[in-house]
């Protein structure tokens, strides 16, 4: 079979973030599969055929670029970060795995890139420098009371924690009631840091629930298209101190 | 002041693994700091100085990096993977913390890289898609009974788990005492991926414990060199189905 399909980690946006693997990978495809904003920031190169999709039909997209390589196409499909992490290599191992056996035999590759909470971390000094977890607050893959669990087990842990898909349209109310939560089990003095991602339609990628920081090598984002969510939220008080 | 100091994260092994932001700051440093294997894999060049240390020597390595800086140079300490994870981030921050006024003072820049457990889980399918956990083995920079801890209440959150400095001369007995706690509170079929570092000097560099993978992308493995301490750990039975 000569098709092949290769999950291609993009990193945190600046393309001197992105490896030189996951930028061969790119170049060498006939067709590249990814949501829309991922797709934005690559060059078009003549030949090379896009196919955008929505963020929300991750297995639709797996599916549609299993076949693809199956037809015996070179396919990548693009993830922004890494994309191990809550992110289309689940999707597509997933796929794989209640699809028809020609999927199995395909040659699948999966290079990995600098995912949000690193390039957020590497922003302001080393808040994973000691044991950490990543959450992610969608509740489309799992129960909701399954998160809550996970996010005071992690505090009671004493883990730094990094939260994942904190907050969309459809998943309004999630975020808030982390943070409720938080507060009751964590110190006002735990700082949280709010990562924007690179493309700017993402908004709010990653957010980081610190330990303190050393004062002099802190910095604490709170973007301004972030504004409006965060009052309401943060207006009951969020038990967190936001820094400068 | 002219010196600067810049933490760079050279990825897990491969040089077409390690970002152009990082290639560009080992380029221009005049002085490269860092532990012996990972200096190792950077290509010489005329004019720079090298200064290779003990991987044990964190917070004097970075001190004297901070020196340097502070005499005007432009310095860059590597690390293997991303400078923030249980690397020579953390050391950095804590030195210039406690350090003297004209370390605060220093442009300090952080470049984030593909860290271990990013690089292992991309050769096994998708480990990481779900909620996951980072604890380091290591009993340095934080009491034994911590670590126990947070690996009680990472099982019981259901974490994806990934140990990083699994073991050393240093500390012969943590890892086995680690798969007897988890033995007790994981299922026997939860699979164990031994990632081996890209510099064979470092041995196993992350352990992941993860859910059970599909079994058609899964690949588990367990280098040679790992033999030796691995059976006697697993001969008392880690409760861990190794796989193939």
């Amino acid at each position: 079979m000569s098709g092949r399909l290769t999950v291609v980690g993009l990193g945190p946006g600046a393309a001197r973030q992105m490896t030189p693997e996951a930028a061969e990978a790119v170049a060498a495809a006939d067709i590249l599969f990814g949501y829309a904003p991922y797709l934005a920031r690559l060059p078009e190169r003549p030949g090379q055929e896009r196919r955008a999709s929505d963020n929300r039909e991750e297995i639709a997209r797996a599916s549609a670029a299993l076949e693809a390589a199956v037809a015996g196409a070179k396919v990548a499909m693009v993830s922004g970060g890494d994309p191990g992490v809550f992110a289309m290599a689940a999707a597509v191992c997933e796929a794989i795995e209640h699809g028809p056996a020609e999927w199995r035999a395909l040659d699948v590759e999966i290079v990995p890139g600098v995912t949000a909470m690193l390039a957020v971390a590497a922003r302001c000094g080393a808040p994973l420098g000691h044991d950490f977890c990543a959450i992610s607050l969608s509740d489309n893959l799992k129960p909701w009371p399954l998160v809550e669990k996970r996010l005071a087990l992690a505090a009671e842990a004493g883990f730094v924690i990094a939260l994942y898909n904190p907050i969309s349209k459809a998943r309004p109310w999630q975020l808030g009631r982390a943070f409720e939560l938080l507060r009751e089990k964590l110190p006002g003095s735990v700082p949280v840091v709010f990562g924007r991602a690179a493309a700017r339609a993402l908004g709010i990628e990653v957010i980081l629930i610190a330990r303190p920081l050393a004062p002099d090598v802190t910095a604490v984002e709170r973007p301004a298209e972030a504004e409006a969510w965060l009052d309401g939220i943060l207006a009951h008080g969020a038990g967190a101190e936001r820094g400068a």
